[in-house]
């Protein structure tokens, strides 16, 4: 089952906010309903957010048929809904282009977008598990934070599709998956996908990364991206930057793997990536409890940027991006 | 008010897991009781186990007068309680050097250990404040993590004393806490504290601290101590060593605030530190509540090892001691 799809005018999703209690399947059907998804991120994921951003255009399409202006402000809602993942953009550009060829096209290129989703996905996960063998890795212990899965795609994941692939071919030992506060993506999403694949799994708060990294019960970190940089800086969930900073540290390789569609070469590099606030609430509360005393604001930076010098390699379908990051070799 | 003290005969602590919602008082009258109430971190930080190490021998020499057998069992089954922090057998010898002397001597001599901690920590706290002069902050904004505040000793704080003493003399524009999963400390007790002094603060996710570093939020970082081996190593709460790194990367100095009670010449280094490790459930639970798919298992290390060379300054009530770190200046 694809985490979005299409379905006869409408939009399906899998509800990720009730994950792992339930999976709960939404049917969108307006472009505000849709709007509301991505932000309360019922959908999320950066390529996830690509096919939102082009099914949004198709939706837009069939409630406004041959209505350009309508199906063009309705694209720009759907665009602005989040601002950090250049995904959602891409993916509403992408339907835009065939806009004055109708909304049959328009539906056409949407699916187009999806089917590319899991194409795009295997290959990514096929040259990831390539450069585990380049870095002297044959089984593998991984780390990932936040969710790089099927869940943040159409299917089958980035990061969590490298260790897929290592997991089908049986070199995928043991992955220690960060929890990922606030929203706990890691502990309620990425556990579950590991847990329906059967893998090996440990849970930490995103805190012991570090530790996790120095005791070397770790070979590779894999994550995937929401925006990267013309220069190779990475936008991505908030926490990367401080494991990527431990992964030097410890001397452990660190692995971006995201589609061609986040590389944003119109952006130089990460200090111009805009980095989503959001809501306080989601640091001070959980499942309608305070956790802090009343009165209590939280800072909640969505995204941080890591730069390219952490970054071992940037792995997407078409190649990969050597940095000069821990025990990276090749050019 | 102490969060632990001696009543006539008892213990009683502040039972730090009912805050933020309830200041709950607890009164001990064994030493099951008090072990249990170290082990549930109702009594808990570096200082106050210090404390609670030199009481439980009082306890014991009270509740077994003149039994020198059970009155060593008993303290050393409250110095076993916990491993990481050296203060809980540091206070543990306090008291029992004095043995020979009578129940009394033993009582005045853990009542002494708790005079001295806010004695103690108002130098450190003094000293930190120098410390910050001398590294040219004026008005700071600082970056904590956990709760190294009076909750953490008998009273005043070591790294919150140092912000409680920039805030008495008003240098002190904002502090940014992090919440410290698993157990929020810094959400629940740092919060709760700083809200009680009047100071403004913000709360972020363990995972944001690299962001707000690297954005210029913070002018430094005061952290607590568990232990600090020979050489300069600090093993602090989980994620410390994460935030030492990302402050590094800022070029932010990092400074440790501590008594010399918790420096441990016995231990050589960071890497002989005992680190423990805690129940799983702590990550994967949170309120009676699973937030993992079921089956889930969680790795739980409390606490993690910042190397020296990471950290700008540690500071006790004696002296202070400089380091490599970033923005170091001096010796």
């Amino acid at each position: 089952m694809r985490t979005i799809d299409w379905e006869t005018g409408t939009i399906r999703i899998i509800d990720q906010t009730a994950l792992p209690a339930e999976l709960r399947v939404e049917t969108i059907a307006t472009i505000e309903a849709l709007v509301s998804a991505i932000r309360r991120l019922a959908v999320r994921g950066a390529p996830a957010l690509g096919a939102a951003g082009a099914l949004g255009v198709a939706l837009a399409a069939v409630l406004h048929e041959g209505d350009e202006e309508r199906i063009r402000a309705a694209a720009r809602s759907v665009r602005e809904a989040r601002p950090t993942a250049v995904n959602l953009a891409w993916g509403v550009e992408r339907a835009l282009g065939v806009l004055d060829k109708g909304t049959g096209a328009i539906v056409a290129e949407a699916l187009e977008v999806l089917d590319e989703d899991g194409r795009v996905n295997r290959r990514i996960g096929r040259r990831g598990a390539e450069l585990c063998t380049e870095l002297g890795l044959d089984e593998v212990c991984a780390l990932t934070h936040c969710n790089a899965g099927a869940l943040a795609c159409v299917e089958w994941g980035t990061a969590l599709g490298v260790l897929h692939q290592l997991h089908s071919v049986g070199r995928l030992r043991r992955v220690i998956a960060t929890e990922t506060r606030p929203l706990l993506q890691g502990a309620r999403l990425t556990a579950w996908e590991l847990a329906q694949m059967g893998v090996e799994y440990k849970l930490i708060v995103d805190s012991a990364a570090a530790w996790v990294l120095t005791q070397h019960l770790v070979d590779v970190v894999v994550v995937g991206a929401d925006r990267i940089a013309a220069n190779g800086d990475v936008a991505n969930k908030i926490g990367t930057l401080q494991i990527a900073l431990a992964a030097a540290h410890a001397g452990v390789p660190f692995v971006v793997a995201a589609p061609e569609s986040t590389v944003d070469r119109a952006t130089a590099d990460g200090a111009a990536i805009p980095i989503e606030l959001r809501d306080g609430d989601e640091v001070t509360r959980w499942a309608e409890a305070s956790m802090a005393p009343t009165g209590t604001s939280g800072l909640n930076p969505a995204f941080d940027v890591t730069p390219a010098r952490l970054i071992t390699a940037i792995v997407t379908e078409d190649r990969v991006i050597r940095s000069s990051g821990p025990s990276a070799g090749g050019p």
